[in-house]
């Protein structure tokens, strides 16, 4: 069982390629024997997919032009000997397939002898020496590293194995690939059995490690958990970790992160398993989760919420697989102008077809649309709603963050919201703590302020109770809770989603509408906010609104902090903000705020039936590492004896011309918003000083059929389904 | 003389062409009549020129899609009867233009309609309501944008007067042009006498309308000044204004803006007074201004010293004309790559031979250097020092502000350096407090934190004794005095320049050697900085440092306020740093300092043989209007009893890769940095870890045959001329 049988047809070598003969062959994971002798004979038609394997031939080149340093396991993330082994993990992968693809058997020398030097340290090591909270590794300090490193190494090994003597593979598997497997499978149970990322890429090292040496036990374990009984394994976690939209459950970040093993696995079972169809299962979910990221992200880069590392995008290699694997499975030709984003191509049968069809002219637009995404592993735990004006690089996009709590990354952040517009993230996430792999910042790993800033519900635009953040910020209580979609509609420039939220507080639930309307409500692009908050006694609402740009002028002005800065609170991340400035607003008078970003305006106004706080901060407070970036928020804050409601807009307009030195349209023309409810609905009025007033009418009941009205000022309006739009004169056909 | 004889020759105007019949044709200023005749005939052959002028006729379409408003003056910069205005100036210009490029009368209409408006409202207008301390206008609240409006009426009035009836001219020339160019002129002799952009642009319109209304009076002011004598006006601008390299005296900002009247000026005046050979003057003067100011920027952007509006750069309307004119004159193709990345062109002639030449493939690639702009009318009033390494798009450049005070607009910054690296801006200059046409921001004036902060020596990256400003702060003191240059060269990736500053304080002087090597004194690209103070008495020399970037790493590390934060100071800009972190090093110590920009890290790194306090700030203290942007500075402290010098490196290293998850070359390299002086010049030690020891000797005269020495623990250092760069082992080759 334990024993490999190889053929050894050397005389092909040659060329590259392996006869395909069924389990016999190598390469057999990402990259076929078939494949590859495809690719030979074709690959010259392809200039995108020669400048990635002259790319990636230059770099194994230089990476061995002296032979590789395989240190002593020693550093944290981002320390010498840990990037080195990562720099060595990929180097077996890529010297590997270069030799495939090139059939010099000098590439596969150069990933042998790697390979040996590892196996010769392997046996030797114990725990990292800079262990962690994490589950730790041998090689890295946290087993995630090493499962991911095992990934790559073993596509390097299937692709030279036919090159090896018997002693080399025996050595290399029985000094490295098998402790490795085993470790990170039979030995590390809390990890390997657990649903979550790591455990995702714990199952690929061994499901993949499992093909190449051809011993099923290793398959079956990744396949079905440590026991076989499905309860855990990757079958269980492509259940739960997925929602039915191929939404996951942390969020955007970790998507793509989990993608890789998701993809790189299930195409390894497809190419050694067919039978199995892994890319059918539930409805082709693993597609779904694919284009689920490429519909997370504005301008190539990912929505930054729940624990995620802000930089991270459409071009990183998980979605150049993500792709590559999309495109062969569907042929959709709108995934090829993601891959042309993604400016190079995985070297594998399905990066070759990807780079073929866009070379020949097949690309066509993708076009991002609206779309709700719901959460959970059978739809039900709310959702991500994404409203989106346009689809072009400086289209308008919201996100309506109404998801679960996605775990340990999950943030406390309920009902929260972010939008962007002309390419830049207007209303902003903080996104993590985090510098990812600088050692100097606490090992690249979470900074303390990712638990006491960036989780916790002050530093994200949604409702505070009494300065306390969601769930108390305990991961378990929010696993327990989740909001509740209400609505989602997308329609002829109007798009709506409504959720509500249960559990956060004690005695206080909120639900929220979030409209994105485009010369409907107001002359121009205008987000339309209503939150209803229904609680009880007196309680302290905030809603924070953490905005980029300069701010220009706000009604009333702002008093400023001139001469000293103190912190805003002491608890719960108001600790990490200074007041740099506050005022007060009357009841039923409207707070505005205009700021610029890049070249255009933004003006954000607020009227409540309760006088106002208004309170401007700056992140930086209690930060004695200077861990934080220096960002921005207003918050408006209520003190409520009960039910309150917050209506709140936010225009976009104007233009700021610096090279023309013109400027238009510099203030916002929303002058009053009053908020009536009564009859079966609520009504929102937005007085305009150009276009007059308009009507936003709410039922808080989905169903298209359902009649409404609502008598205000002996005026009826009446709608039908979610929402109804009205001006001076009547209904706005929606 | 105040008549204008016109040949009435209509049947020429169906295709917008003019006999070419010396002064009584039009138009004759920036556009001839033989121009538009070749460029009717030709101007299919160019996609480039055929495209701007279609956005030009479509703008123009829009324009006056309805009648353009008049509105009586009210508003300040940025408000709406000031944009009107502005923005009717140019339609008259465009419409008159389209009219000629294209023949269609409709233009000329529409540019005759808003000229008779202005003639009509013009000659009631007082004073301009909201006026200040600037010269008012009587259209706009300063008579600087009155010129400005004039150059643009003029040169549409030039375009359609043939269209014009002899009422209708006697009416725009008599209501509007005369009491316009009178009111700039012998009714406004402070301005129109000034050496300043002002009185350029003053001469410039005044001029301009000279010559399209054939009154040499008007010429002769605007070439001469208002009696004629020379001492003022145009050419007296050019001989005082621009330095013999073509540098302009308040900096690039207003290098650029000033551009605008020299060249479209010169460029009527060539085009009617051929025999002056403006273009020739003082040694072609005006295309070195041209050049200069492509020189002056980094990725397309000005360098934002003194009062400068951030985001300006080569791509402004004044370089658009500035590169086309110099294109004509010279036939550079290298000018043509600056046109290119314009991406319109000015529809003039000059701005056709640019595109006609562009669309041909002419354009060759554009080549930043290293060089040395003098400063002053003779170029004895110090100078701007650009090294630069490469010239690519990621290229290092350093500039070394060892300039003149530059008038009004001159900030206290004597010795001042900034940094680019990889298209951004490290080691930053603030710019110009404002915000340029915003009305609620100060009417789009220079804010008051334009004084306090943006003007002050501590917002500069240069010497502060004291806690005071150089000069006091006072534009009277600082015109009195300029740094002088010792040294400039540039040779196989070793840059160097060197000015000293006497004036700036009573009683201490100082000098300052910047130095941009690549792999010569360290491993990778270092800026190595000798600061040297000749002091007596007790003082506090601070040397602030405005980095932009995320903070990493200190050595020793920094004590964060984190409960409260407090103003740096009192006064001198000191007021609006609150100090955010400070730390102490020792004599003889090594403060190192790391950050993060975009994807790369910066180390800063100093050594002194004092004790140094660092104070790390954050400005943002005493701006009750919230006008400054949250900039970072580190400021290194010392308290000397007389000599002391200051050597610092700035090295750029490592790489982080947020898509790829990878980090290389996160820490400095850089152990220690000592500084002996003795024999005849000076030796700067820096110790590497690891490429070793390297030597910068630095003999304060630039005579390249005198021979140095000086010997320091037993070893003499031996060199000529200025500097000599050594190892271990010896000298390093020049």
């Amino acid at each position: 069982m334990r024993r490999l049988f190889i053929v050894p047809i050397l005389t092909a070598l040659a060329v590259g390629g392996w006869p395909q003969d069924g389990r016999a062959s190598h390469p057999r994971l990402l990259l076929t024997a078939g494949d590859v002798a495809n690719i030979t004979a074709t690959m010259h038609e392809s200039p995108g997919f020669m400048r990635s394997l002259a790319r990636t031939r230059t770099r194994v080149d230089r990476y061995f032009a002296s032979d590789p340093d395989v240190p002593a396991p020693m550093d944290a993330g981002g320390g010498y000997s840990h990037e080195q082994h990562k720099r060595n993990g990929i180097a077996i992968r890529e010297a590997g397939i270069v030799y495939q693809l090139t059939g010099d058997r000098r590439y596969a020398g150069h990933a042998r002898s790697l390979l040996l030097a590892y196996a010769e340290l392997y046996p030797g090591l114990g725990e990292h020496p800079m262990k962690k909270e994490q589950a730790p590794g041998r090689l890295f300090w946290q087993s995630l590293n090493e499962s991911v490193w095992l990934v790559n190494a073993i596509q390097g090994y299937d692709a030279i194995v036919g090159t090896l003597s018997d002693n080399e593979k025996s050595a290399i598997e029985e000094g490295l690939l098998r402790p490795m497997a085993d470790f990170l499978s039979v030995e590390s149970p809390q990890t390997f059995d657990r649903i979550h990322n790591h455990g995702t890429w714990a199952a690929a090292a061994v499901g993949m490690t499992g093909y190449t040496l051809d011993d099923s036990a290793y398959v079956e374990m990744a396949l079905y958990g440590l026991n076989g009984d499905g309860k855990a394994g990757f079958i269980r976690q492509i259940d739960l970790l997925l929602s039915p939209d191929g939404y996951y459950a942390e969020g955007p970040y970790y998507q793509r992160y989990a993608l890789m093993p998701l993809v790189v696995f299930a195409r390894s079972i497809h190419n050694n398993d067919p039978e199995r169809k892994i890319f059918e299962y539930r409805g082709g979910l693993l597609l779904k989760a694919i284009y689920a990221c490429i519909e997370l992200s504005y301008g190539g880069l990912f929505f930054p919420i729940n624990d995620a590392v802000r930089g991270k995008g459409l071009d990183t290699v998980e979605l150049r697989h993500g792709v590559a694997i999309a495109y062969a499975m569907t042929g959709d030709p709108k995934l090829l102008s993601v891959a042309r984003m993604q400016k190079s191509f995985v070297l594998t049968s399905d990066g070759f077809k990807a780079a073929m069809a866009a070379d020949h002219g097949k690309a066509e637009p993708y076009e991002h649309r609206s779309m709700l995404l719901r959460d959970g592993p059978s739809g039900e735990q709310g959702g991500l709603a994404i409203l989106r004006n346009g689809a072009g690089p400086g289209h308008q996009a919201l996100v309506f963050k109404a998801t679960a709590q996605g775990m340990g990354h999950g943030h406390f952040d309920k009902l929260h919201w972010i939008f962007y517009d002309n390419g830049n993230e207007i209303v902003a996430d903080y996104g993590a703590a985090r510098f990812l792999n600088i050692e100097r910042k606490n090992g690249g790993r979470y900074l303390p302020e990712n638990e006491s800033w960036a989780k916790q519900t002050v530093a994200h635009n949604t409702l505070v109770v009494d300065g306390e953040s969601h769930f108390g910020a305990r991961l378990a209580v929010g696993e327990r809770f989740h909001p509740d979609v209400l609505y989602f509609g997308s329609d002829k420039g109007v798009h709506v989603a409504a959720a509500s939220m249960d559990g956060a507080y004690e005695d206080v639930s909120f639900s929220r509408t979030l409209v994105l309307a485009d010369g409907v409500l107001a002359d121009g692009l205008v987000v339309v906010d209503v939150l209803d908050v229904t609680g009880s006694g007196a309680r302290q609402y905030d809603l924070p609104v953490h905005f980029k740009g300069q701010v220009i002028a706000t009604t009333p002005p702002l008093r400023a902090k001139t001469e000293e800065l103190l912190p805003l609170g002491s608890a719960n991340g108001y600790q990490h903000l200074w007041l740099r400035a506050e005022t007060e607003v009357a009841a039923d008078a409207l707070f505005s705020m205009t700021w610029l970003a890049e070249n255009r305006f933004y003006t954000y106004s607020i009227q409540v039936e309760e006088p106002l706080q208004v309170l401007f901060a700056e992140l930086g407070a209690n930060d004695p590492q200077i861990n934080l970036r220096r960002e921005q928020a207003v918050i408006l804050r209520m003190r409520s004896t009960g039910d309150s409601t917050f209506v709140s807009t936010l225009e976009v307009h104007g233009e700021y011309d610096a090279a023309e030195e013109s400027t238009i349209g510099s203030e916002g023309s929303i002058t009053a918003i009053e908020h009536f409810s009564g009859g079966d609905g609520a009504l929102v009025k937005i007085a305009n000083r150009r276009s007059g007033e308009r009507y936003l009418a709410l039922s808080n009941q989905s169903g298209h059929d359902l009649e409404h009205a609502i008598t205000i000022a002996g005026r009826e309006f009446e709608w039908s389904g979610f929402y109804g739009l009205f001006d001076r004169n009547g209904p706005i056909r929606k």
